[in-house]
């Protein structure tokens, strides 16, 4: 039987993390996949309990887009110590990811062009393709 | 009627320009689209017949790898005094292309991460998601 394909989602709540969840369900519906949805947490020192909170309720919203397109998914919070761009390039891995999909910003506030250290990490980094959306 | 999935390929004949292309046929199968095969060249005093005449091989290569598919495809060469990066971000626009597939390099020749000023231009700039190989 073959695997199913696995669309990993990078989630952070944003407005371009909506839309990558968007296109993952998309893609999730026309390959017959899985959307893994991902949030990760720094942690250590610097974490609280309202940055969990927070993470815990954007996961829980990212679910239940899912649940409602009757798509196949999977939640992790990752809180492991590593940026998010280590977190996702890893657990892409671990997972065995066939896409990734994640939002970038476009503009910073003084209106130049901004590209997230993230964003080019996972780029560069990730074995599998990575579809980058705003 | 719906339209048809509009997936464009940046296609430079390179290796990464290949799996570009092997996952725009994937995806034109999933979604029932059709692959659109662009090659920018500058032009202007810099262009030579040569550079024509590589750039139309490589497109003819990627012709035949879609044939073989039997996926839709067209052929675009843009020769019009813009960059590479431009030139895919416009062209995506006029075409209404809803997914842009590239290579993206990874390693300099001294061994550091790299990221050309095209990709970063059209992930930046393009109005479609954009999905990014190596």
């Amino acid at each position: 039987m073959e695997e199913k394909m696995i669309v990993l989602v990078a989630f952070d709540g944003s407005k371009a993390a909506n839309e990558a969840l968007s296109l993952a369900v998309k893609h999730a519906e026309a390959f017959k996949g899985k959307v893994v949805l991902v949030r990760s947490l720094k942690g250590g020192a610097d974490i609280d309990s309202e940055d969990i909170q927070t993470a815990e309720q954007d996961l829980a919203y990212a679910e239940q887009f899912c649940r409602e397109r009757s798509v196949p998914f999977e939640t992790h919070l990752l809180v492991r110590g590593c940026s998010p761009g280590e977190d996702i390039v890893r657990f892409a891995e671990e997972c065995r990811a066939d896409e990734i999909i994640m939002g970038v910003r476009r503009r910073s506030r003084v209106s130049k062009m901004v590209f997230g250290s993230n964003a080019r990490h996972v780029i560069l980094e990730a074995h599998c393709p990575v579809v980058t959306v705003k």
